[in-house]
């Protein structure tokens, strides 16, 4: 730190330069880091050397990703695979601390491609929205609710809704009426987007619209009312989508279960009924907790794709499916995802980093074909790898248990029969 | 990457060298990685050169935080505040890619340390872990149940669990039976640890004991049974609480509500109850989403200070109420957070840039003083900064609206009536 | 009872005479009913005296009601009332056991009638059925969902689901799937039945042409998969509706709330948020339970007009909500109720005695205008009653506060200044 | 209809004799109800001589169960059995006007009996109350929290609760806050009696100590916040139970299941778990609709043993599980219900219809024996009859889809082949 940039320091505690806004008035990003980190260590009285800083491409993170940016947090990004995935061998980038998630993981995706991998399917691709509305009274908000589902209004609000993007296209429009309040659900296209910016600006045209054409007395309290339903669990995306709409499925051949997973069919089909259906139901829940630790996966790939990690609320929704296969003796095994947000243009996807990852799935950027397949391809690994890391952690925590009791039970002359060795996934129980 | 490191990368891809031991087999972990960095262009053909790598600590992340370690993503970490909480002004650091989240959060950590200060409290602080057993007959689930939760035997209990750990200390234990299966939730205290790893091993030691001296029937099918309930939305978590337990509130001045925030109490209030508390009964929440975008605070500074991501799931569950502060003219504002699952040793908190983060707050580390004591702050801190984020887009949405009104109503005559600039925060709508 | 029935209950008892078919073995019913009666007394020991039996119209329940009669239980109807719905007066029949339930309704009533009268409408009108269907694979199963929801193959599904009935018009069908499950949620419209069967009839039609003529391989497990879903609380229920989806609403005079209901408008609307907002969302809901007793009334009115007591369980769900009025002194009161499951043909409503009561409200048997149309008075009958006992038990939980404060606070003058008189509602507390 | 009793309807009907209150006026209730019927008939232009009135012991009524009363609902009383349970031969009755219902219900009897019998046990037996309480802040909300929470004032607490009445027993106390909102869930022992009455009492005691001992500063709401939780349906029912919790299971062998059911044991589970496991997970279930229909049978027992049918919404919530049992052929089957709230005196226990009903069962009035018996027997049963009824519609709707495949593999030669006789439980879909 120079001298210079000493006396902007100087003006920034001093209240003369805002801190906010360095970037702009230094008109050089690292410089602006470096000189608001110099604050912030004044402020707190706190060293900050050990959070990075240099070699980030601030420009790209200005007016779009951060904010008061003081330097950055590295996560280590490793892989796992190879997933056979629709035919085609893949390795799917995590970023976590959390560890040997990612061995296990790639364990199951060993399994899984060993048995002849696995098939995926996007059952539905929708983005949603649902602003608040207020009614004088109920009848105008059912009145409005009545005008809204008319197939008859369907055209001009598909007009005003697809004109404000080349990419958002209305699929549907319900509400949902409580008391004096409407909650008008719009699902559309968006094509490799996640989608919210864009939805919230077509919601913003027809809302206008409406309320300048057929409903003065309505007033918008927001224009999200919760019912959209972002970053909650809500059991409407469970119910009815959001985002990619995601099952998978394989079949795991007996003897794959025993040699590489270390467990028996029988044992993790049991396991799997009485954890991740009977004790979730137990556990209360109503969005899409039927699984045994789907948000890990989602999460390390969403931060290592460039995604929106509070997202993984709901886009972690899984319900887990083991039984046998048909012949008796393999396991099938199934994820169902209905709520999976993901976009492969926008949010965190322009850094090089996280793009770097994209590109290694095959899915940077805009499709070059049919508008939203990389969004959909980048979902189905997502469920494909939730699938994988299912598989694995079943298996670890039926093997644990069968490890503990061996050794229990061979206590006394533990020198003579040696027990088995541990698992490398002893640490990763959720 | 010199002649050396191409013959590794040679092996690597014969399958002459394992690729996920190259750390252990090569000696240096940098090494490592960029061997398996080149397999990896290999195998996919793809092109990794954006994927930063170089100057990574990867020693700290070996047999800790991640394994088949191809580089790392860097997140931008920005600051908010100061924020006035319990008497204290803090810098919160988030490391997001969502862009106006930090510069909106800071204008509700302006709002509320201008009106005096955020008060938080931690009515709670346990870990919980629930394995599930399976008994011969439901009667004798029920026998087990009727043993375990009789005070007789809590001692012997104690002292089994206890003896695993100089932190681990057990709190409570409640046996939810269904039909056969048997879910015994252990909760306890877990120093400044999130615990996981902790009350596992506590609570196998437990089982051990029981089965050998108790319940040889009991047959152990996992260590974890869903109804613990980790990184999934349970009702359980909600109403029985995990992790910190915190509530905090402020009193936001009828003046900063106008000056900073750009609204009225009235209107804030209104959408509040019409958005946060109709909307999401409307949506069917379960378990805690009662909030307007909790998830995206919580998941900033989880990922900040090295906290586990995939627990944002559980963690982000908040009630935000809002209401007229008793003198009928100035705002009430507290958020709920009854599961906040953080700690500050373990996991990624000892990775140095999220320990500095950590350290930033004050709380790197072990307590000095009373064991939790430094988790439970960090708790506090995210809470409060969940609660100035609640704020401030509760504010931009109202404002968004009259923004959007207003302009509607000048349309004709726009030139002679500029509309009012726009909200810097208009982006986060969730 | 003669020696020739002594004879038959011999017979009965020694097993020569089946004791489930003697209605159709002795062609007289009520005499079926005494021989059973005599043979349960001798099997149990019980004394059945006081279970009357005498006077009731058997043949009506013979084949369609219950089986293995022996008696009835007489259940006391009163009216509350006077109800002023949509313009008109109404007396509303209510079966309980519960002291002061009808009184307290009747007051709601009183307050919502004097303050002008309550408006509802129904928002939707249709009866679900999901069966669950097995396929080989999930792929295939999506595959099924997929051609299921094309509007290509509209007009063959309601071809099938339409020829079935008089009154079952296909609406809508969305699949669920869950790996090989599919769950098909067929919704139509069932005149003024409440359709259970009707649809269950023509979901079979077109389950078996979907077999027979484009998925071979589809496997029926079960005609309904609880994704319907009857007398389970399912979210599905609560957020897509089935039955009558009603809203209704009144405001309600500031003196009024004084005079009748002898509290405030700012209390009550406390209480409500406070009780059926927050305190619900802490109870952990997601399927309605936004309410203070909703299944009181529900339960009183469904047992008098020959409904489905099981069916309170979703037909209860119910959002309360209280504000104060535009004119800011009164009070607005909704209740919103998407899933009330009614009907004026079928099931009890049959029996003279509950087709009494349906005639009291003007709609006994089918609507002889647009087909539903008693139905869906029947629907808003049951959603005002339920807005007229939420206002009574709000404002006596309130009172019935403020009067113990009294009372406390004026303990040791006591027979100085009386307390004020016992609330007569004390006892329904929900 | 005499001339005085004319003259008494004009005087009704002209508003000089209050309509409520004729039972006191009078002083005969039969009389009372007819001059009531008359000026009901008169301001209604109603015939109400369809519902009976005639014979009826109103006093048992008066200012207990009903006001405003015009006339009785006889609902038709069958029986379910012989039905083993705990060693002992019971037959139990229903009242319904479902068809089939009780028939398919004295099958699954059979079935269990004719193996061996029903096990049932109660694994708690508590009744719960939760008023809202307000404090000046959050931050005092949590003050009292701990103050309550804490064994110190145990005793106290105690002696306030306990000293209103001979049987309520405080077990526990558990605080939520939400904000500036306590809920405090008192849990108790209430003898026979479902309680709500006896622990209401109990808790305003308490609030009047605390209040006037230790927080002055705490507004107590409504004596009930919802998370009671009463007739709504809630997790935290499900998750912590209210009323009696009851686990009851029963092996049914194979041949029974063949014989008696129509089916194979390998149909019913597999059903077992696409309709009840699966098919309300995707429904969105949070408070315990893993059953088929378990509310059927409860609500036919409460209302012919006097319950509250209101209390169905949660007292039917109940996991059905199905497996193969330990010997790999037979069937294990049990129903888990957590908040079955019955009692034995009290509500409509002491008409005489519903007390014979309660007698035939052997558990009329107040237990001799540890009070609570009669209670916690009466919660066996329902428990049991669910089991027998989830049994016997399960192989119904098995056998309902094998017959039609059946029928429909055979349409071309269906005279040569006569199709199976139609299962005499197929109306019972839920």
């Amino acid at each position: 730190m120079d001298s210079e940039e000493e006396e902007l320091v100087r003006k920034v505690v001093s209240g003369e330069l805002p801190v906010h806004s360095l970037e702009k008035s230094l008109g050089d990003c690292e410089r602006a880091v470096r000189v608001r980190r110099s604050w912030l260590q004044q402020e707190t009285q706190k060293d900050l050397t050990a959070l990075p800083y240099e070699g980030f491409d601030y420009a790209s993170v200005l007016g779009a990703c951060a904010e008061m940016v003081v330097g950055y947090v590295p996560l280590p990004v490793g892989v796992a695979g190879p997933l056979l995935l629709n035919g085609k061998l893949l390795q799917v980038p995590m970023a976590t601390v959390e560890g040997t998630l990612i061995a296990s993981t790639r364990r199951g995706c060993k399994a899984i491609t060993e048995s002849g991998g696995a098939q995926a399917v996007v059952t539905q691709h929708v983005m949603s929205r649902a602003p608040v509305l207020l009614f004088p009274s109920a009848v105008r908000a059912a009145a409005f609710k009545s005008w809204a589902e008319d197939p008859l209004n369907r055209d001009a609000l598909c007009e005003h809704f697809n004109g404000t993007s080349r990419f958002a296209r209305l699929k549907s429009l319900r509400v949902i009426v409580a008391g004096k309040y409407a909650y008008a659900r719009f699902c559309c296209e968006t094509g490799d987007a996640m989608g919210m910016n864009m939805i919230s600006k077509a919601v913003n045209a027809v809302l206008d619209f409406v309320r300048e054409a057929h409903f003065q007395d309505m007033h918008i309290l927001g224009l999200s009312g919760n019912v959209c339903c972002d970053k909650k669990p809500a059991a409407i995306n469970w119910i009815e989508g959001r985002g990619c709409s995601v099952i998978v499925e394989a079949i795991i051949k007996a003897d794959i279960v025993e040699q590489v997973l270390k467990t028996s069919v029988d044992a993790v089909v049991q396991l799997n009924t009485a954890k991740n259906l009977v004790g979730s139901a137990m556990a209360g829940m109503s969005s899409g907790g039927y699984n045994a630790h789907a948000a890990n996966i989602v999460a390390a790939i969403f931060i290592a794709t460039g995604q929106d990690p509070a997202q993984v609320v709901e886009s972690a929704s899984c319900i887990t499916l083991l039984s046998h296969a048909d012949n008796g003796k393999d396991l099938h095994i199934s994820c169902t995802m209905p709520s999976l947000e993901v976009g492969t243009v926008g949010g965190g996807t322009h850094l090089s980093p996280q793009k770097a990852c994209l590109d290694l799935l095959g899915v940077a950027g805009a499709s070059p074909g049919k508008p939203g397949e990389h969004a959909r391809q980048l979902a189905m690994v997502v469920a494909s790898a939730v699938m994988a890391a299912e598989l694995s952690l079943l298996s670890a925590l039926v093997q644990g248990h069968l490890m503990r009791a061996h050794m229990q039970y061979n206590r006394k002359d533990a020198h003579a029969n040696p027990p088995p060795e541990p698992s490398p996934f002893r640490d990763v129980v959720n």
